[in-house]
């Protein structure tokens, strides 16, 4: 007898694609969905398909939007710019309530050795969009990784140029944490950044 | 600006039914399907409706089943019922290759506190699976809770005065584990069950 009969074993093969999820989460999530009503488990599908269908990228800043122009652009100021990397940053920015400002999702971050180059990522929009007139501050909030960093350095020498204030998140030692417990990367870069009182 | 979408919001609330999935994790597997292909997307909800729809239980032994009679019980003498709680404890023995006899799954065990009683699992089916004859040995694989071992005693006690043969499948240090960290209940389990050597 094999283990597990066709159907269960192609719906745990399905869920091991998630990120994160191994042979036996994925067999918890498929006995989960076989338990569910009929009801239940129509609708998780419906959802799956209604994500896929109905997200599409803003035209303009190229964040999920369910319209051609998502609704940031379409009501806010576009005078601050936030380059970030993908729209999950958008999400994790949004969530603070602090920015006011519209975004641009660049879908990546420059990496050579991935073969990922500037023309690669979405720069061009971000230009266009500067060109367009009225942008005063682009702040770069892409990662602290090699790649984040480097594409930052890239569009902040794109713009300069053009007069534009680019500015980049700070970086340092995180609120609330001890500097006895904090990583010696953000503990270095808390030096180097330091600021006068 | 709601942080997320409504298809967006919607799946991630899908994913939050999942048995250990938080908010942080379901957001994670919505991105995943979002960035799938269409063809992977609807290959997925369709396996959720596929194994939904072919996914039903066998009328002799309540596993898994494609058709009304499962493989198990179709190929298999039932001279040896194998008893446990539900479906996965099937596909846990099933993994080890060692029994070769058939199952009966009992699809919950005996719990007066959450208002299950002996009516409400499925022991009027191995009644009558016992009833037609043939059955020489029931090994009772029910878990080691509470609910568990009074089903086992419940049973054994239903099947004794028919003559048949009740086992219960061993317990005690697992196999591997130094007496040093084997947990209490194992240990004293294993004192209480020892063997003559």
């Amino acid at each position: 007898m094999k283990v597990f009969i066709e159907p269960i074993g192609r719906l745990i093969n399905e869920f091991s694609k998630l990120p994160g999820v191994g042979a036996k989460t994925a067999q918890r999530f498929a006995y989960k969905i076989i338990n569910m009503s009929d009801a239940e488990a129509s609708g998780f599908a419906e959802a799956i398909l209604n994500a896929k269908k109905k997200v599409k990228y803003c035209k303009i800043c190229g964040n999920f939007s369910e319209e051609d122009v998502c609704d940031v652009c379409k009501n806010r100021s576009a005078e601050v710019i936030c380059v970030v990397k993908e729209p999950k940053d958008v999400i994790a920015i949004e969530k603070l309530n602090e920015f006011n400002g519209v975004y641009h999702v660049l879908h990546g971050t420059i990496s050579p050795l991935d073969g990922v180059g500037p023309d690669d990522i979405n720069i061009k929009g971000l230009l266009s969009r500067i060109n367009d007139g009225g942008v005063k501050e682009v702040i770069m909030a892409t990662n602290t990784d090699v790649e984040g960093e480097a594409t930052a350095m890239y569009i902040s020498g794109l713009l300069k140029p053009l007069g534009i204030k680019v500015t980049r998140i700070a970086h340092g030692i995180p609120i609330g944490t001890d500097l006895e417990y904090a990583d010696e990367v953000s503990l270095a870069r808390a030096f180097v950044e330091r600021k006068i009182l």
